[in-house]
């Protein structure tokens, strides 16, 4: 085992300064940009010292194959490279990195997989730099057509197709159909097994989510002059709403999180005539989500009334309940003694959980803490991480 | 009076076009632009066209002369062109508008003054392009030095001295000693004369008031996997202290506004790092504006305990009381019959008060609002104004 942590960390070394901002200490490895066709050519570098023949689906996901890309049957593994603006070095990367490691480790045990094996890198996973998150997943799948996808472009004008030099191919249903199941590696993005002795978890679900816009309008006018009673300031409105937010999510075991707000006119001097702000709402069951979101939306429009205001509430995305697998994570949860753990955040593997049976495995995280530069885990539960992979992708190859 | 209603009407549509956007209906009359310079223009051709000849002070402030401008002990009346962004059309034109139709009426009246008259229109008062209300006013008398206010640069890096032309002079006081009084007329920016039966009142007092940022700093997270608990999050110790500054201006009699905000990264899915909020607050007394201040921030610290955040709060500018001259006040409230009001905003009037005798008086305003296309004056109100400003003038330059 000690061996392992020394491999993992010369792995890890060889990708750490690619995208590292020097400033903030996070990554800026957007899809197709610099640092991430560094990775890429990385993957491939890697795969090559295996043996591994990488095939690319036309999206920008690659693919290193162990044994027959043609045959079928096959057991996929692998995330993605790309990273959230000043992002942690974990979320993605680890999964690739634990997958090369994993085939290392099942080579020198003398395994010799009964089907074929492929470590999979997904192309803009994140939706940092063309806007959609699992960009490849969705494209691979067809659950984002590739029209679509062709003309999504980022903050310089650049559009998904120019990045990829060439129009995504889309759809691939007979390339899904030689993989009969996925397993996604990922560091923890929560301390749910922070507090404990296990370094290593299943995923049970990704919890059902979505984005929604509250628009508040009131009035206007000059900060100095006007009184208090005279007002109707928005900004009021989106402050309580915020606190309801907070409060509602507690109450019910689910989250809440306003991240984002935009004010119009935005100056120090004048009460903003409108406040936009973008609800962020995660919970275990769908009921309990849209009773969150109920709740928060009943609070503000009473508040509204209290400050003379409107508020319109738009969904802007909604996420289903994905329950992964049940079958395969209690399978796995067994062989590796590991607890199970739903999450809130969306992954590759939970787009193509509804095509194929699929399971993510989570690398304990001390900190918590995701999607910035203070995302954590020790090379001793990067370590543990490879050894459960190895024994899961023996599991699924062999029997 | 009905006369001077038409009178009224005619000349203000004379300017009312310039400068207007057409989406908004509101003005974009930043200082020294073109349409700033279309009104410079027919400051000068209604100056001709009343035989007053024109002088510029070196600043970009505008005289016009009945009588002779080197004789001293002159009165000035007059306000400024310039807007906010989408503005009203009376905030600044207003008061030269009525100066010209006061002149007017003082001369078809037969009134000889025994002292000069000047109309002034004033550079940059509201800071909208330069960033520092008063501009001209504080070159003027000084408050601000000539070399620092050269170096002003607009959004598009033209400085102060290039949009004027050539480096400002400075101060005037030579020019300035030859004002004895000053009186300024502008459109009321709150509804205290909206429900009473005075279209004009005379200005008491403008309200010490100042800008105070607050920078609320937590822990960036993701907002689908960090639980409730482990949070610490900026945006909820800053939408209470939003609250809080609207219920202990309420309290106290004062203003409190919070208006603009930064967050950063500002991402829906991401519980944000550090949020920055700036607090414009007023009020009648300077123990009453440091006690409100004083409990914002304390309601913020405590609430940042509670959420694990931390705050900084910074005062960016003060501005302290201005008392108008109580003799002057009390002198035009009897002559006009007239309220006397205090006022929240600054102005051009502020900044001379420090230098001679000033008064301002205000038009009553039906709305209440400011800054904003909404600002409006009926043109009885306005006709009122005039006969009002001529009186006082009459009653300054005679008497």
């Amino acid at each position: 085992m000690s061996d392992l942590v020394a491999r993992f960390r010369k792995l890890w070394d060889e990708i750490a300064p690619i995208g590292r901002d020097a400033g903030s200490g996070g990554y800026l490895r957007y899809a197709l940009t610099e640092p991430e066709l560094r990775l890429r050519a990385w993957f491939r570098d890697q795969a090559a010292a295996r043996d591994l023949p990488v095939t690319e689906d036309g999206n920008g996901n690659l693919f290193a194959w162990w044994g027959d890309p043609e045959a079928g049957d096959a057991v996929l593994t692998g995330s993605h490279f790309d990273s959230v603006p000043h992002g942690g070095a974990y979320d993605g990367p680890l999964g690739i990195v634990s997958a090369f490691l994993a085939v290392d480790a099942l080579r020198e045990a003398g395994v010799a997989p009964a089907r074929p094996l492929a470590v999979g890198a997904f192309v803009e996973e994140e939706g940092a730099r063309f806007g959609v998150p699992c960009l490849g997943s969705r494209l691979l799948t067809g659950a984002l057509p590739a029209e679509r996808a062709a003309l999504l472009r980022d903050a310089d004008g650049v559009s998904f197709a120019e990045a990829l030099g060439h129009p995504p191919a889309g759809a691939r249903p007979e390339l899904l159909g030689r993989f009969r199941s996925f397993v996604e590696l990922h560091v923890e993005q929560g301390r749910a097994l922070a507090d404990t002795a296990a370094p290593v978890a299943v995923a049970s679900a990704i919890w059902p989510h979505g984005r929604w816009r509250f628009d508040f309008t009131g009035e206007g006018n000059h900060a100095g002059t006007t009184r208090m009673g005279d007002r109707r300031d928005p900004m009021l409105t989106y402050a309580f709403t915020v606190l309801a937010a907070n409060k509602e999510a507690r109450l019910r075991g689910a989250h809440a999180t306003v991240g984002r707000v935009s004010v119009a006119p935005n100056a120090t001097n004048a009460i903003p005539s409108r406040v936009t702000g973008w609800l962020d709402a995660r919970a275990a069951e769908p009921e309990t989500l849209s009773g969150l979101v109920e709740a928060v939306r009943d609070k503000a429009v009473e508040r509204a009334r209290r400050d003379g205001t409107e508020v319109t509430l738009t969904e802007e995305s909604a996420t289903p309940l994905v329950a992964f697998d049940g079958g395969l994570a209690d399978r796995l949860a067994r062989l590796l003694a590991a607890p199970v753990l739903p999450t809130g955040a969306g992954h590759d593997a939970g787009v193509l959980a509804g095509h194929l049976p699929t399971a993510m495995l989570f690398v304990r995280n001390p900190t918590g803490i995701s999607h910035s530069p203070a995302e954590s885990a020790t090379d001793a539960d990067c370590a543990a991480g490879v050894a459960a992979l190895a024994r899961v992708l023996e599991e699924l190859t062999c029997r």
